[in-house]
């Protein structure tokens, strides 16, 4: 029978993803934190599963990267969210529900189509998490992210204990 | 007998707010999930009663948008938090309290009043919610916001089971 | 015997580190709030012991602002981040465990490394509170910050009851 936790990897990858290996903060900060039944991801960049950014995904959106190209940054971001939460967890199946994303958006002054870049994030998590994917969320413009990323997302997971 | 929820909504009414239709998004998120006793809002803009928002509400602070209609935006992204909470809940009356405010300011670079701005949302906070509306907050300026609103808002309410 | 704040307190004194007076928001927020088990911090400002913000700490990374002034920056946020909670708490030993920290670094448009400048806050945080202190984070280049100030630093805790 299949697992919960299977299901959501198997699904994502009936659409071409492939959980990346999350990235090791080499700081005095941690990838995911547990505090009863919710668990804090730390902010996540679009690294792909080579670990690296893609140059597509460096930059301001409106001023280098394109709307197309920060959508599927979102994604990934996304995606490392939940690469964190099953490093975090041993198993994506203890992933009761995504209770909300914040999405930093690395804009050009004028550019303001931030929900429809935010929805890459949004959708690859209803996509991997079904119905329990759906969630609060805040996006935002940013004036800069981390390495010159062009987004940022960071997650707030319901789980079992 | 006057309801907590009930007394929330005349409260508001005395100063002349009404709870706007709360605005659904048309993605894979939601206005307000709830784990355990938090209810998570996402970001709202300060769309108006009529589910609009004004030309006097787009723009950066220090560059087109006024200081005086920031506040008044940052009160109505509030009263937009409070209508999805009453939208999530059925009653404004299940709020225990609200814990924490988020406030992105859409800033023009030399513009540092953001407190001032963001006191448009806590003041309407406080006023519907008396004591129990005092929170925590965090305030800060952006690059830029979804459809250039001038400020967005999030909130943490605690609620009643 | 040691209790754990005053073993918290004499960690920071050993680097030099002062608890800050809190300073006191005059408006309809608090600087922390309390629900179950976190407490949610405002997002605290780089104020010294004199409660006020120095010169070095006011302005952009980048432009104005050297990366080691916003790294000592971030440093001071952060201890204001535990001042508050000292407030809100009585005593700092009651703090479990540190859970999130949320970073805004007012950063020039090509500034990025924002992680570094966070690493003073994250530093801070385990140097205080030990393995307790390893935390979530999220970090973002703002565009603009209440005073001008160049780091804001925002933090959950999880208390013992």
């Amino acid at each position: 029978m299949e697992t919960r936790g299977s299901e959501i990897e198997r699904r994502l990858k009936e659409l071409g993803h492939v959980l990346p290996q999350p990235a090791a903060p080499i700081a005095n900060y941690v990838p995911a934190v547990a505090s009863g039944a919710l668990l804090f991801i730390s902010g996540q960049l679009p690294f792909g599963v080579d670990g690296k950014l893609a140059s597509a995904h460096v930059g301001k959106i409106g001023a280098g990267v394109s709307e197309a190209d920060a959508v599927r940054a979102a994604a990934l971001s996304a995606l490392n969210c939940l690469a964190q939460a099953q490093a975090a967890l041993g198993d994506l199946g203890r992933i009761r529900r995504c209770v909300r994303l914040g999405g930093f958006i690395n804009s050009a002054g004028d550019f303001v189509g931030l929900a429809g870049v935010m929805n890459g994030a949004s959708d690859l998590m209803a996509t991997a998490l079904g119905p329990a994917g759906v969630h609060a969320r805040s996006t935002v413009g940013v004036a800069q992210l981390p390495f010159g990323a062009c987004v940022e997302v960071e997650a707030i997971f319901e789980i079992a204990p």
